[in-house]
């Protein structure tokens, strides 16, 4: 293999496919996790790999000689960063060493056989979905921080995507906690309901951009969801299973309608944090006519804040976790939001009035 | 006690002193680690102070009634952050609870009796150095990077500072390598010899500013040294013991001088990095008529690179730690620098005709 490609180029496509190389196991080194450098046709393919994710991409260059070779994919990036910008060099000989060339600059360094690396399947490009890359992006972001954190349930460290009627719902649920982000799609006739690992997700939206013009297209596949944009393809193994149905506990009566500035709560919320860091205990939201009073007592003293606010309906006391309220309310980007309550008991619940966003928080179990 | 204070200063106060606070035992809770509000007289004083280190600085305010209290230095940090801009009200009750007020914003925390805090010791204003902070602050940086970082030998885990004949040295010594920078100061008459601890250096240049004009003025003392400026003072132990002379192994004899581009020899040495992030081996640097080779071979692979430059003396080849070499050339402002190698067995030495920097770098004893 010989090609030629700019520095530029070469550092794009490996900062692109690096996110799917494998560091999960401390124990292998993984400055020796190869990416793929296929020149065996006529484009450039820069491919990783692992269990989860795999991720491919085509980086302008020339190919003087066909050929493939996998390169320690870290390693190749730590190098490429220092090498003054211009045109780079990169050819194997047939003990698979790779030689670096840029001026007077020659790194000669170990590759592997292309031909043993674990390429990506071929993807099935027959139902999808196309959807404007900020959108999807938002909708991941804003919802992602509640997924569970914990192995118990493997289905809920992932996201849901149900696609039915015209309709995106992105949903992530721990025991604590609800979020979701309602969105029209244009294809009307697709359903489907998959779940997709938080992990892998929180790769795609460090990669996808943040053009209000721009398109990317889900391919949906039986154990697969493929995402692809640019010449950049991404492949993501599903989760096996479902969510549990949230519309039997997502009420949508309530006796409270507390409507408030939302940085003025985020503000007063943030303030409390200090207090819970080694102490986590409840913040008391007592909502009268007209006034939010925000109270924390932990074993290093005490809050205390009061708000005025548009209050409909009876006066509600309820103990909230201040950090999943801030995380919903962080996420929002309307200056007013409403948060509706039952009672001490039931879950609150944050949402405009289309339902475009949806954040439930489960009440602490207190004497208040 | 009772102080009104603004929000600015007050955040001010605290991030000076709480690099004093105590958190090198991770076993104890840093929160609970206090800083003392010394409003008795007539300022207000901020002071923290542990073992090695202690800070005191007179903050801006309002004293209503005079007292003095200890709070949680971080907990004080991160509470203060939070709190609008503006004027903050902070007062002690007689079971040492302390109300912080602003606006509708109360907090209430316990703190602790001011009159049991361990306060600074006075000071000595008599032995004395004027110097500017910049230069003072640049020469610190320019050899912190070479001192010990094992505990095996004490005295290398600090920086030496010797004032003799109207001139300041500040050395950093570690097995294998030697900074040293030279300023000329006014007092002719002082003779001082002592060694710092490099962790209370780290702290003072994150303190002291950079402003060419102002002056930082240092008082000695047996077995401390107090460094003064604004209404700053920070005191710290010195350790107790002399460095080894090294006039004896600093050679001013060379066989070759090799004069070259700081930066082109940066960049190439930073692209060695890679290589030896696993695998520790030194770098050849082959001083031929004119041009300048680095050779690195490791078990990733190989890196070649020529610079040009311009030679005295005889043909030299050297192996060096990369790292070591780069710390010194990154420490230096001149765009033209002079390597000066004796023999592959001897010292080599950056420096410029008064001595200004000294950077003398151990080669690595292999066969070359």
């Amino acid at each position: 293999m010989q090609i030629s490609i700019s520095k530029n180029d070469l550092l794009d496509g490996i900062n692109t496919v690096i996110k799917a190389v494998d560091n999960s196991n401390r124990y292998v080194n993984s400055l020796y996790e190869c990416l793929l450098i296929d020149a065996s046709s006529n484009k450039i393919r820069f491919v990783a790999n692992n269990e989860e994710i795999g991720i491919e991409t085509v980086v302008e260059g020339k190919i003087i000689k066909n050929g493939k070779i996998a390169i320690a994919a870290h390693f190749l990036q730590d190098t490429i960063r220092n090498i003054p910008d211009g045109e780079i060099n990169i050819y194997t000989d047939d003990n698979l060493v790779v030689t670096i060339k840029s001026g007077s600059i020659e790194y000669n360094i170990n590759g592997k056989d292309g031909d043993s690396f674990n390429d990506l399947a071929p993807i099935k490009r027959e139902e999808k979905l196309v959807i404007n890359e900020l959108i999807l992006k938002n909708m991941i972001t804003k919802t992602i921080f509640s997924i569970s954190e914990s192995n118990a349930n493997k289905v809920l460290s992932g996201e849901s995507f149900i696609i039915r009627n015209g309709n995106l719902c992105i949903k992530g649920i721990d025991g604590n906690r609800v979020s979701v982000r309602n969105q029209k799609v244009d294809d009307a006739s697709l359903d489907k309901e998959i779940v997709i690992p938080g992990k892998s997700l929180k790769e795609i939206i460090k990669l996808i951009g943040s053009d209000p013009e721009k398109s990317i297209t889900l391919y949906f596949m039986p154990s697969h969801l493929a995402f692809e944009y640019d010449e950049t393809l991404i492949v993501v193994r599903l989760i096996d299973g479902k969510f549990i149905n949230i519309d039997n506990f997502f009420i949508k009566d309530y006796e409270t309608k507390a409507t408030f500035n939302r940085s003025e709560l985020v503000n007063s919320l943030e303030r409390t944090l200090p207090l819970i860091k080694e102490d986590k205990k409840p913040v008391i939201i007592d909502i009268n006519k007209d006034v939010f009073e925000v109270k924390l007592v932990t074993n290093y003293g005490s809050y205390y804040d009061k708000l005025f606010i548009n209050t409909e309906g009876i006066n509600i006391k309820i103990a909230l976790n201040p950090k999943f309220l801030l995380d919903a309310l962080k996420a929002i980007d309307d200056d007013e939001v409403s948060l509706f309550c039952m009672s001490q008991k039931n879950p609150c619940f944050i949402r405009d009035e289309n339902d475009s966003y949806i954040y439930i928080v489960m009440p602490v179990n207190i004497n208040l």
